[in-house]
């Protein structure tokens, strides 16, 4: 097995216990990144010789005996959305074609203080909220989008080019890549992990969140974020209360979709979880509108800066986004905003001895084809706008091969829980581990 | 009259007609500042030959006629945690001593895309959130405070030194600080405006605002950031409902707030207002202690990047911030988001035909001596958590001669019906409006 092929988690142990170096393991992703990049084209910006630099760096503090911290030498694909002080960010933008921001996000921050090795840029949806796409494509079937807007991170984690990534959610844009390509994702709590250094599209929805190729490695980097209550006893699946949930949205689903939700259900049911229908109350029919209006007009702000000073390079969606709001009327607002207020309260207030988890779908079935979209994600905006926790994990396999994924909820800042809910079952969920990379590396 | 006394929107009009130069407004604001600096010391960076610069090349497009911007050639302090792409950003912190992030923050490129001059960066309380304070004074008594954390922006526009700033407010850095001051001053509805670019201490509070010294120049600035709704018919005072909030923090007014309330009351109800005492419902008694606990939470997500890149020289109250996460408690947390959710939606609704504005203190009085500290934001934070529009008004000089303001007070999203009430009500709640330039130039 090469060192790319490892999970991250996998990776640090051997890295810690001497048997890896960061080196090996970052010319094992580089060697895996040139020979796919040319169909997986996952990134904006790449330098080689900068990775090795900094792989022999951390090689030398291991070797020096400076701690380590818990992500030593793990690549990240940071997408690029995502400030990074030595690297330019373009948010896939013309506009800012080999900008540097000179300072790093704070969630590159926090993961190369935890010896992170920023391995590159990943390709996105412009501004991660409209314009162009990502040229990524779907590591399983070239044809097919990887998702989007974080398309980049999710197709490199899924191919098995970098351990780790970092995506946004304002939409759908962190859960469905990962169902997408297989792999595990965690978008936070809103407001629990600093979204500074984040291009702003959303105050109220945008979120950074991370990928990784099974829990454990959610939880590595959770750690990192010091994100509250890690550390409880391991969960059991026997007895767990679990809701399936098929959303207000459901008349979206696709059969693929609703595959992956019965066989998730079914397996935990069959592990001794107690599975039960969770239908949400009236209220909630009216959150996929509200957020779209928050969106829309909070987008209107957040891109006025470019619709100044660049009018001619913005593109048409956005400048749109923006010229739309002197027409917006602040009581519906109000109103979509106090209508997420009130289902946020209601939504944490089923959790409790009734309730552990929400079981319900992270996309409306596999990955669409074609590149020129991303697919829908009406199955994760109404989960964003509550600003609930969401961890994304790998299920089946659609009728043309290319993977599935569900997606566990939890109540707010409940993320550290969510995460011990998520150990306990996705070892049932994901029931063919090893799929993918038998499915790449045959 | 030296240009440097003007308000924004009359050197606009100077300026727009060919009678003020950009050069000569910025020479004068830079002699203000030699003359006073020693003492006010309101500025972290200020370059003297950078602004000639720039104010020579915006005379030279307006002699090509280019289309001026409406903020043409009209300086602004830039608050110091407010990101530059010609200035360095430091926070305060020794942490970013000298650090240049590379971008215009939002706010910052879109005053700049309609003609403004950054001036310099004003000092503030560090991070504008704990540590260490700034060292600028009262231009009124430089044994007081001028309020914080947009200590130097609040400053240098009270003392006719910039006629634009930019502050930031978390709790009551910004409202707060024009009542020192003698200044105007308009913190938006929390997300209409962007704060991209701005330090982030907390996602659901944190608000940029700007100064001026009328109620014309927070319009200026209010167009350029298309604030939807402007642009309706004038106001009057007389009919206009005005609801007094003493607000459930009373107890902690001091004698000069309290004449301030009553002198603003009072010259509005002569003036023809209908004023009526406004008490808000028990649940806003929670409000003060919900902000406090959601600052520190998010706060400690916000400053884990500085706590684990510089531990040794994050400020003590800051890091108690950070490792204070580990105790909080996911259901208090809930109920406190859950409690400003709520009351969010009661204030909203109190607005319609009986009520136009709130009317309630911005400051408990006037500015404390000394400056150790930058006074009480008691009275600003609930409103900051309702995430409505405040705009401070000046009233009244306290009986050791200091200034002290008023707030009005709108619902969500109505900021531009704030500004036309404040153009009704401040001519007669601050009913000597030269007070400051004749104390000041005596």
């Amino acid at each position: 097995m090469q060192p790319c092929e490892l999970t991250a988690s996998d990776a640090a142990a051997l890295i810690r216990d001497r048997e890896l170096s960061v080196e090996e393991l970052t010319r094992s992703c580089l060697a895996r990144i040139a020979s796919r990049d040319a169909v997986v084209k996952a990134w904006l910006f790449l330098d080689p010789d900068l990775a090795i630099k900094r792989a022999r760096e951390l090689d030398k503090r291991a070797a020096a005996d400076w701690p380590m911290g818990a992500l030593h030498g793990l690549g990240f694909g940071v997408k690029d959305v995502i400030d990074t002080a030595d690297m330019p960010t373009t948010h896939n933008s013309p506009i800012y074609e080999g900008s540097q921001p000179g300072r790093d996000a704070a969630c590159v921050g926090i993961v190369r203080a935890s010896g992170a090795l920023i391995l590159g840029k990943t390709d996105t949806v412009e501004f991660a909220a409209g314009g162009r796409k990502a040229l990524s494509t779907n590591p399983f079937n070239p044809q097919h989008t990887p998702g989007g807007s974080s398309s980049g991170s999710g197709a490199a984690v899924g191919d098995f080019q970098v351990p780790l990534g970092f995506g946004t959610q304002t939409g759908g844009s962190h859960i469905r890549p990962a169902s997408f390509n297989n792999i595990y994702g965690l978008k936070p709590s809103w407001s629990l992990v600093s979204r500074e250094g984040a291009r702003m599209s959303s105050a109220t929805l945008d979120t950074v969140g991370w990928y990784g190729r099974c829990v454990a490695d959610l939880r590595l980097v959770a750690e990192c974020f010091r994100l509250p209550g890690l550390g409880g006893p391991k969960r059991s699946v026997k007895g767990l209360r679990i809701g399936v949930c098929r959303s207000p949205v459901w008349h979206y689903i696709e059969p693929a979709g609703v595959a992956a939700l019965e066989a998730a259900a079914q397996r935990l049911e069959g592990a001794g979880a107690i599975v039960e229908e969770l239908v949400l109350p009236p209220a909630f029919d009216g959150m996929a509108a509200a957020r779209d209006l928050i969106a829309a007009y909070e987008g209107a702000g957040a891109f006025l800066p470019e619709y100044l000073s660049s009018p001619h390079i913005i593109p048409p969606d956005i400048r749109a986004r923006v010229e739309a709001r002197a027409g917006f009327d602040a009581g519906k607002l109000r109103a979509a905003y106090t209508l997420a207020d009130q289902c946020r309260a209601t939504f944490d207030a089923l959790f409790g001895p009734k309730l552990d988890a929400v079981l319900t779908p992270a996309s409306p079935g596999d990955a669409p084809e074609g590149l020129h979209t991303t697919g829908d994600a009406i199955f994760n905006g109404i989960w964003t706008l509550l600003q609930v926790p969401c961890l994304g994990i790998p299920c089946i396999r659609s009728a043309r091969g290319l993977p599935v994924g569900i997606q566990l909820v939890g109540p707010r800042f409940a993320d550290a829980a969510l995460i011990e809910i998520a150990e306990a079952c996705a070892p049932v969920i994901d029931a063919e581990p090893d799929w993918a990379r038998k499915t790449l590396f045959a």
